[in-house]
């Protein structure tokens, strides 16, 4: 049997109980350590669950999937992500991968971001398509996010933004040459998040748009969520840019129209409440 | 503290260790009943949590929060909810209520049907607006679900449509005798969604209209997602209207376009794999 089991997104105990009981049980336990982290690392979990875990980066998901699946007919093997294994990422190739094998295959679902940031109070029946935003380079400044946030906004939803994770990259010197040498991981800040839709809005008017997003639209960045240290802040687009959230992970939320128990909720976590009340846009329903 | 803990949406085994540990700490443990429901009844989950549950129905989760939160500042109390605590249902006004009174509260998430239809193998970032679907009376049969189910389909977006549930529901005549007498609890199948929507269909034909949505759309067809005996099936709108899913909690999604690897997915649940290949939009990216 093979095993998708979500970890949920805090530490070592977000795990279900019968997510345990799974891996507990396996003969492997791989950990996909490229979609996602936790606020622990590995051998937190190790030590956790009393299994040696095994890395699985992109590269061995994909390349070397039928060494992962190997005896999964014939024992149980377990594959860790962090969030649920449909969430941000779905794990759809190895699934597809093992039932052609003949394997069978559970999931054990957990807490995503795509669910757990109903936590600020926003509605999740009120979100429109979820985007990414993705690290700029000198040369690659893609926008189409932005198009997609705008056209939520022009329906009333909110945008879930999740932002950019780079890790296992290589420099292009060393791409070039073929030295499996990595950067450091990098995970976009909402603060980098928020420059980086700004100076979209920028260029947008320069080619005289008005986008309907602008300086002034409420945000809610959040930090870590579902962890002990999870932290919340509510405010404009432009105060995003600023706000002090720490570690990875990030998450941003382009709010749209919001109901008035939505609002009251954000102002819990709201970074200056006057400025808010004025930019808020209300349903009145 | 008040800790707002996820069930998860199987049994009692799948809350999460965290979640447990808290409920374990707690004084009083109320459970949510009215918005979900696990395949376990409460004794169940009492039985594994070694504590005793007091259902919380709508009306005293409205009414009597002050009860629910009493001295919550000094001792622990948890509220248990079926999926997430922030999944289907936001339990904000609690959340506003403990804050009011200095109370803290905790979330402990878990997996809600908002991320677990991922398992289907459609991609939770192509999900539009999620839609509630109720139940039609004699006098009563509003569509408005359906244009939020076209305008997500014209964006190429699928649709998340979660099914009514009448819980504690009195009839007309016992209202009206103020008889605190209750109907049994029922909740809306696949098929009955599925004939309503055919009922709308046809309506707006009649209209002289021509929807999005027809007899021949892809959609999936969810029960009891996370437990053991969780069914899923796709196929046409019209063979929804006949699919045998079995027992409560079901959900459908109406597909939008769908990237090959989704359709590739969708196939290991079709219940009829010819009429499935004519009928579904596929992305070409």
């Amino acid at each position: 049997m093979l095993y998708l089991v979500g970890l949920g997104l805090g530490d070592a105990k977000d795990i279900t109980v019968k997510g345990l009981e799974a891996v507990r049980r396996c003969r492997r336990v791989y950990l996909e350590a490229y979609t996602s982290v936790l606020t622990v690392g590995k051998e937190a979990l190790e030590e956790f669950y009393g299994k040696e875990l095994i890395l699985a980066d992109r590269e061995m998901v994909e390349q070397e999937a039928d060494t992962l699946l190997k005896e999964a007919d014939v024992c149980d093997v377990a594959f860790l992500v962090v969030g649920d294994p449909f969430g941000a990422t779905t794990h759809s190739d190895l699934v597809l991968r093992a039932v052609k094998l003949g394997i069978p295959y559970k999931v054990i679902h957990n807490a995503s971001i795509m669910n757990a940031v109903g936590c600020c109070g926003l509605q999740l029946y009120s979100f429109g398509e979820t985007v990414s935003i993705v690290f700029w380079t000198d040369t690659w400044k893609p926008e189409s996010f932005f198009d997609k946030i705008e056209k939520n906004r022009r329906s009333g939803m909110h945008t879930l933004c999740l932002l950019d994770i780079k890790v296992k990259e290589q420099s292009l010197e060393n791409l070039m040459k073929g030295r499996k040498i990595y950067e450091p991981p990098r995970y976009m800040s909402v603060n980098q998040a928020a420059e980086q839709l700004l100076a979209i809005i920028q260029n947008r008017r320069l080619q005289g748009e008005k986008p309907e997003t602008t300086e002034n639209t409420i945000c809610v960045g959040l930090a870590r969520v579902g962890a002990p240290d999870e932290k919340i802040a509510a405010g404009t687009l432009q105060q995003m840019s600023s706000v002090e959230l720490g570690g990875p992970l990030h998450s941003l939320i382009v709010t749209g129209t919001m109901h008035p128990l939505e609002l009251e909720m954000l102002k819990l976590f709201s970074v200056d409440s006057s400025s808010f009340e004025n930019n808020a846009c209300q349903r009145t329903t």
